[in-house]
């Protein structure tokens, strides 16, 4: 098992840690194989914001993405960079507050994320949780209970609660 | 030129954060190239938390640091795993507040990030900008305007101010 996921949107929507705490989940609480990284091209000028996650029974030789099991995206210009390299199997999570989907022969699931972290939260910067609780609820890749530890490590002290609550209201939102 | 930063202590700290922020001034302000990356082993139980960075003329086919040229240290328990493999050109820049160091054959810089993120700016959590700030400015390896603007595209909304006086307080640190 290999699954390559990536995680878009812009800077400061917490991209980069919603990929880590995937990847920390998976590590260290599922014992799989886990490499998170950011490469940094020209585009990320502006603030254009990317985190690839590879979960693998096996060592990571090749820690880079080419066509993402998963692609999240928090942002138009990230949908409309990486929707082409999703696989016709892949599956696609994308904010609905922010990004109008074009794609049409990939399966593609909408949550409102920066709206519910807004609405229900108070906190629009809690929307990576809400969306990363949803991908969660769709694709099983770890366990609930391995994402909230993993988030739990990794949040500022004081914050834990929130983005616990956060990764629940993406869960319930896909569910139902 | 091929340099590998680690930068390393506990959850929570914002060790990600800074790995991405000195990643993207490389890349995206720098021209050069930058991957970042988190492998997460089984020692990430309870909360360490690493951040590699890869900062290169060419590009990056191996993203992984074995003999890290900086290593930055914010907890007791990094600093024992990674100050062995820093060679011995490296440099080593620890967070004074947190860390008692023990090795000798190494240059070694101290800057109490902590103690001058609670005290100076009342925000504890900034501290991982007052390292990298005097990371930037112990090494040269970006401009000081090249990881402002990363900073301000990373961080979220709003506390880009208080994160660059957190910059630049760690650089007076060691400028005196």
């Amino acid at each position: 098992m290999r699954k390559e996921i990536r995680i878009s949107g812009f800077g400061g929507q917490g991209i980069v840690l919603a990929g880590v705490v995937l990847g920390r989940a998976a590590a260290v609480y599922e014992g799989y194989n886990a490499v998170q990284t950011q490469s940094y091209g020209p585009e990320a000028r502006g603030g254009a914001s990317r985190s690839d996650v590879i979960v693998s029974d096996e060592e990571v030789m090749y820690p880079y993405v080419r066509r993402p099991d998963f692609l999240v995206t928090m942002s138009q210009e990230a949908y409309e960079k990486y929707v082409g390299s999703v696989p016709e199997d892949g599956l696609v999570v994308y904010d609905s507050t922010l990004v109008e989907p074009s794609r049409e022969d990939v399966e593609h699931v909408g949550v409102p994320a920066t709206e519910l972290a807004e609405e229900e939260l108070g906190l629009r910067i809690v929307a990576n949780m809400v969306i990363l609780g949803a991908l969660r609820e769709l694709t099983g890749i770890v366990s609930f209970d391995s994402l909230r530890k993993a988030v739990e490590d990794s949040v500022p002290p004081g914050t834990e609660d929130v983005n616990v609550r956060a990764l629940k209201l993406g869960a319930r939102e896909v569910r139902e």
